[in-house]
């Protein structure tokens, strides 16, 4: 790629980008859209105060929500969204100062001693526009020139700084974590555990087990408990219940609306209507019951697992972190979620058995990492021209077109690719989800480190190693010719991943904010005249999709920081871009579904580090092949101190990731002794882990009287 | 190597067995030998009931140990010595087992096939004595041979028959853990806690931080502490002040005897024996008065660190498995060891220095082991014949004997490297210790990892691999080669090792048996007039150098399982030997200096582990080089389901090992609570984790009046 065709790309880029804010500037005013732009506020019925009268004002784009994105303070992101959104926006902010940094060295110091190398070529020194982006890059620089060196002092110098910053960006959220523990209300998670593997006794059934085990070795803390049961079947008659009333529900709101416009209409087809609407709560009515009846009867049916509550958090946390039983695969503890994050769905109980599925997700997720291009390419071998002209014999004719051939074949593999991976983060959910993880939160950490590994595979070592896949597993069999492989193929792919990150990047962050789906949705709805506010819901952003994406631009940033720095200021555009767009939409469109207090946060650290030494390994091959093997050997003790910077800070920041200590805990439960409201806490605590599917239902009749009183006076 | 070479070696080894057993049986009755062969005894003051008389039976061999060292229960076993020398001896056991079902198996299925095979030659198929070990391992086996699929069936039926021993084994042992702790009496380490990392307040002592932290956070169950001092310099006074009460002591005995058989000995001499007794006592009352004005002045320096000790052992739990400060490296909570088994030496506190010294340790260790082999080869270099003629001209006319040269040659290097191996064991305890464990029993156990990791490497793979450190470290880089590489070079060394087993392995455990060393050191005491008594200490058993050389035998069998079922007997003798001779130097020699519980057996299973992983991928390799490609990949699966077994073993079984159940702390603590001896516990508890040299020191003149008031008499 040459010079000038960046700076097009670059252009046509930042100019879809100035549409998409221009017309997110606009859209956002218009009332019919505050479903798609500002569903937490209408969620909090704010949005009823807005006027839907037609004014000027509101056709022209305005820049309010920018400076207002801008402007708020963490403490008020913090009481908005949580300190999951606060850690997110967070990134971006680390990301912004690591690439400053990184920029400034890259763009002024490095970029000038690459351009002024003539390894590549010798042509006009001068003609700047049709220089080949190389000439930017490390491979520029002649072989054995000392000026590598400089490039050695940048690795150590970029190496240093992004561990400071990471180690401050540790200490920053850790201590925020704290802090938002000790403001916090007391909730039920942090006064519950869940056990599983409760030893069966014969004649005693599980809640009377645990019952007594909890009373006796923890009688002065124990306060009650809440066996899980086997609710599968209930749960897909209650969504079929659903379902049915919610078509009952709009049937009935159509009906309601001819009647007030079409009070003379034919009334053959009205009376039909009726009866189909007898006949489907008839159907519900009769669901409801089987509902009540599965209730009833399962009331036995016992899973050996647990909710167990204690009077005070210390309590919980002694129970959570000593083994209880003698068979360390019995009572085996661990922390409750949120009672509104549990995962009910997979309840499956036996310790083998939920050993068997994590490894079984692990298998399925390797496997789908490593051999995910295999189906892609093959598609996209049938999407070419001969195949479809084998295939579709009339389309024969419009193929031989040149515009339409280079469509097809210029365009159709890589949206065949984006199709793929499109499904990519779901399966990975489902991966994570089948692996026994108890609440929504943590299946979405553990599918946002696969799709992090699939994306670092699939589009970093997929288009640097570009070779089938047992090739690339093959070099990584090989550690010894590693760096030697890496330093060969990164350098020349800068190019690519320059224009991925300004393609790419760029478009997908504005599409964030331009919410396209979403907003195609609304408009279907609005075509077959449906208003936005039936089944509306609130979305909760979804980390194991952006994080990922975040941190794979992340990682393209610190690798290519000293083969190719002309990658840092488009990546920093990238990222101010994303901290402005996501601190509007965290404000404006997600609400948090759940709050794990920054446990995000590692998987940032940890994807950074690996960077940094995947820079590292790449730093050794190139020295090694640019002839400076003195360099070469020179950068090993990186890569060990790095690995060792690490360690420490696993060892001084992860606990605070996992556990509170014993001092908070104490702290915490004393404020609460002289608190008036505990009584009323633990009333709620007993029933706060009671499963949905055992609540008592209420759909036909009780609800449809209040809900739609005018139908049924009717007749 | 040929079966008659072999047969003769094994006659050679099984005579010296047999003499050492013999001299053994008669060396044990001489009372003048109790020290060495029966120190416990000695210990418990029942070598007073041996008479001193001389009778026949005295010089006769007898079996009569062999059959009570058989005899005794598993109960008398852990009642003299502990669950520790139990785990040791079922080690034995647990080989005797493996290797009777795959000698079995090797024998009269893998054997016969092996010899049928005609790949190696086709010489005489009778001509048994002259026959090459290699005939009777798998290299003989016709390449592409059906009946390489016997091996391939015996390869997973052993796997599966060692693997459920492993279990039942390491299921055996939990239990015994459990029972043991069950039966316990108080012991002050289930009680206390080590605290490190006591953060400084200004212008308070430690000692006021930790009582007023434990006293706030665990104000029901905290009962005392012991905040660690400084105390390296008095260590090394008092151990001065010692080797001088000896010296003294023994002039005085010297003395004593001289008064008692030289009344009227050299009156000139005599007097000056006085002034250097005089001199010495001096020098030793100083010595006292400088260890108190330490002892005093070092009142202040504490460290920050304490032994915390509560007054239940739930108590105690609770504060070691939660964290306790907010900071996750202040406050690190540590089981205490028992009181003896503190290695006070050693007490480094800060957290980056104490994990400074850990790293270094790893380092140290790892570089010995990978470097180990250089100098060996250097020194072995240097001491061939044509240095050793020109360094020394003179021996030149000696050198060029025949049986002298044959003997520098063959016999030298091999004395080298046994000379160098012989400080490996105590070079990897100064690196443990070096890596701030805060017990002897820490840093026995991680030596013990470290000389078993020494010897797989530069015994097994320096072997196998033959060729330099860094070759070998080469091959270990390409992991796709390793199979290969190894499936060519081990079962070329069958015969080699059948002679280790045979020469090493039954001679080493022998001289266990004859306790070589102390029986020179005894003799070479007598020969200096002194006696047994004089620094007698009852020695307690290495298990650090011991279990890696067991492991290791045991590793050599399973890896030559069915590559050359040759090894399989002498194995087996070896075990049997083993579980005799420990049994009884158990009994009599060896007393536990420290209880771990057998923490050691972990150590064992995931060893066994890693020999099966390794003879699976050797067998992966051989079929693959003889052309069974099919075997090849069917037996990956192997591996892959042994690392799930240990996955699960380490779930099941390693808590146990680590830590006590609520279940088994709060029954414990409820029997105790009607104990009237508790209060008495409590009392010793408080001063249990005393610095011994931090008590207060009598060596000089209050001991002497009471040791030798003949002596004090006379003046």
């Amino acid at each position: 790629m040459i010079l000038s065709a960046l700076l097009t790309s670059v252009g046509i880029n930042l100019g879809l980008c100035f549409l998409f804010f221009t017309l997110y500037s606009i859209l956002r005013k218009q009332t019919g859209n505050v479903f798609v732009y500002a569903p937490r506020l209408v969620d909090k019925q704010k949005s009823e105060q807005q006027g839907d009268d037609f004014n000027l004002e509101r056709l022209l784009p305005s820049a309010s929500w920018v400076r207002r994105a801008w402007r708020i303070s963490e403490e008020d992101l913090l009481s908005i969204s949580g300190l999951d959104a606060l850690v997110f926006t967070r990134i971006f902010i680390f990301s912004v100062k690591v690439f400053t940094f990184g920029g400034i060295i890259g763009i002024f110091i490095l970029l000038p001693v690459n351009y002024l190398g003539n390894q590549l070529s010798i042509d006009d020194f001068y003609d700047l526009p049709n220089k080949s982006l190389d000439s930017f890059s490390i491979s520029n620089v002649n072989d054995g020139s000392n000026r590598l060196w400089i490039h050695f002092s940048a690795a150590y110098i970029f190496t240093g700084a992004v561990c400071y910053l990471l180690y401050c960006e540790y200490l920053y959220i850790s201590s925020k974590r704290i802090a938002c523990f000790y403001s916090s209300k007391p909730q039920p998670h942090q006064f519950t555990i869940l056990v599983r593997g409760i030893p069966s006794t014969c004649g005693r059934s599980f809640s009377e087990i645990v019952e007594s085990f909890f009373m006796e070795y923890h009688s002065s803390t124990y306060l009650s408990h809440l066996v899980i049961h086997q609710t599968s079947r209930i749960r897909g008659l209650i969504s079929d219940a659903e379902k049915l009333y919610r078509r009952l529900a709009r049937i009935k709101s159509e009906n309601h609306s001819k009647q007030n416009f079409k009070r003379d209409g034919f009334l053959g087809l009205f009376g039909r209507k009726v009866n189909l609407l007898d006949h489907y709560e008839k159907k519900l009515e009769d669901l409801e019951d089987n509902v009540r009846m599965e209730q009833y009867s399962l009331a036995g049916e016992e899973v050996p697992a647990a909710f167990v509550s204690f009077k005070s958090r210390f309590g919980a946390a002694v129970a959570l972190y000593i083994q209880q039983g003698v068979n360390p695969t019995e009572w085996v503890t661990e922390r409750a979620p949120e009672p509104q994050d549990v995962h009910w769905p997979f309840f499956s109980a036996s310790f083998i058995r939920r050993w068997f599925y994590k490894l079984l997700g692990v298998v399925a997720c390797i496997a789908l990492t490593i051999l995910f291009l295999i189906p892609v390419v093959v598609v996209q071998g049938l999407a070419n021209l001969n195949q479809l002209g084998i295939w579709f014999p009339f389309l024969k004719g419009i193929l031989s077109l040149t515009v339409i051939s280079q469509l097809i074949t210029g365009y159709l593999p890589s949206l065949v690719l984006q199709l793929f991976l499109f499904f990519v983060p779901p399966m990975m959910i489902l991966f994570s989800s089948m692996q026994g993880y108890i609440s929504l939160s943590q299946i979405e950490k553990s599918a946002c480190t696969k799709v992090l590994y699939f994306t670092i595979w699939n589009i970093f070592f997929a288009n640097v190693l570009s070779g089938s896949a047992f090739y690339q597993v093959n070099v990584f069999l090989e550690p010894k010719n590693i760096p030697r492989v890496l330093a060969e193929a990164v350098p020349s792919q800068a190019s690519f991943f320059i224009s991925y990150v300004v393609t790419s990047g760029w478009t997908s962050l504005s599409s964030e904010l331009f919410q396209l789906i979403p907003l195609l949705c609304s408009l279907i709805r609005k075509l077959c005249s449906r208003r936005d506010g039936d089944e509306f819901e609130v979305p909760a952003i979804p980390y194991y999709c952006e994080i990922p994406t975040i941190l794979f631009f992340g990682l393209l940033g610190v690798t290519y920081f000293f083969l190719s720095p002309l990658i840092l200021p488009f990546l920093l555009i990238y990222f101010c871009l994303g901290y402005i767009i996501f601190r509007n939409q965290l404000l404006n469109v997600y609400a948090p579904k759940y709050e794990t207090s920054g446990k995000f946060w590692p998987v940032v650290h940890n994807s950074t580090i690996f960077s940094l030494i995947l820079m590292h390994v790449i730093a050794i091959g190139i020295f090694g092949l640019k002839k400076l093997p003195l360099a070469s050997s020179l950068t090993i003790p990186l890569p060990v101190l790095t690995l060792l910077f690490i360690e420490y800070c696993r060892k001084r920041f992860l606990p605070t990731f996992k556990n509170y200590p014993t001092e908070c805990l104490i702290k915490k439960d004393r404020e609460d002794q002289n608190d008036p409201c505990m009584d009323e806490f633990y009333g709620k605590l007993v029933t706060a882990y009671r499963d949905p599917a055992l609540m008592p239902v209420h759909y036909a009749r009780n609800d449809d009287r209040r809900n739609s009183p005018l139908l049924h006076s009717e007749f």
